[in-house]
């Protein structure tokens, strides 16, 4: 443990870009945390009300590890959160569900895209950071109960498929909006992807893919809930 | 597993009565989560937030080996939990926390309770249930971070504390109030502390006693508090 912070220190830019990055993910897990017991009030039986709390459970279990691993990088957790609540906190604003499938399909989408984000960064990271991010989603097998509630309700009523194909595009737009205003603002995270002297990273055509890859992800998990993205 | 559950099945009644418990305690559990993830909000701090979602993501992680349980007694989780809600409902309903210090005390005062009475309860089970039971209040020492928190608030203001020491007793009296609520429906849980053919159980004045220990601990935990109980 020791060892790996000490690694992330060598490169004083790489250990405030891993600082933001742990950060980031610690504050997102206990939004997510706040909203998924927001939306389980939703829920029409006990049985799914229990589903989206193990959901909300399984994001707040996470954060303590990341807040370990900060401490261990001489950083202040809530210091190196700070600067994600407000365009986390808009993000939740902008996108609060207005009935209990709205809450299942952000949800799923909301946890898809943060784990498919993770696995796209943890390739520019040290082992043990890579590790601890990697970790932050092993849980998210937890949204497939969602597959098949929305399938069903769908299947009952087909303008809710319409709505709700509408509302994953505006849970993307609104993702999108507040990564920009995340990598306007945090010049290290972004040189994070941008490489460095000793390590590769993407240039602006190989960003261009990735945030095409988290596009097409997101159209196939749409599609696995029976909606047209 | 399978041969635990035999062994509760040998007497009709003592299941009845395990499966009774149990889903009492999942339903507990259930709603503790509901009710910490909404007092977290009133939080001063985000690093309070933390704590006390903390505390509520302990209660739920804890209700999937309670189903499961339930499941190998041959039992639905939801019909086993489904004569808890009125009374737990019940319970929070006239004990909604009007602000940050009122839903400490009631995690720490709630949790203790549950805990005691895991304890006392925990005597009358066989192995297997009592280790399900008692591993259900493992976690409650999360609620020790409720001490500091408010006797550093009643510390700076006096009144609060004779406040706060009123809601402790109003805390402990809904609690009696749905308790026995409990034990006159549901005649094969009060039959497992009262004993059977070859189980030793309470008589009235054993039962008294078992009161009598539940509220000195409650006593106890106030004073811990610094609070007048």
């Amino acid at each position: 443990m020791a060892e790996s912070a000490a690694s992330a220190d060598a490169d004083p830019l790489y250990r405030e870009a891993v600082v933001d990055l742990l950060g980031a993910i610690a504050y997102g897990e206990i939004s997510a945390f706040e909203r998924l017991a927001e939306d389980a009030k939703l829920a029409p039986s006990l049985a799914d009300k229990v589903d989206l709390a193990t959901m909300a459970s399984g994001e707040l279990t996470k954060v303590h590890a990341l807040h370990d691993r900060l401490r261990a990088l001489g950083a202040d957790p809530f210091e190196a959160m700070a600067p994600f609540r407000e365009p986390l906190d808009e993000f939740h604003r902008h996108t609060a569900p207005a009935d209990w499938h709205e809450g299942l399909v952000k949800a799923y989408v909301g946890d898809g895209l943060a784990n498919d984000f993770y696995r796209e960064i943890a390739a520019y990271l040290d082992p043990e950071t890579r590790d601890l991010v990697v970790s932050s989603m092993e849980e998210g097998s937890h949204a497939t109960f969602v597959v098949d509630r929305v399938r069903a309700a769908i299947a009952d009523d087909s303008r809710l498929g319409g709505r709700l194909a509408l509302w994953g595009r505006r849970l993307m737009g609104e993702a999108l909006t507040q990564a920009q205003r995340v990598a306007a603002d945090r010049d290290a995270l972004t040189a994070l992807l941008a490489g460095g002297v000793d390590r590769p990273g993407l240039d602006l055509a190989a960003m261009g893919r990735m945030f095409t890859r988290l596009t097409e992800r997101h159209m196939a998990r749409m599609g696995e809930l029976g909606l047209d993205a």
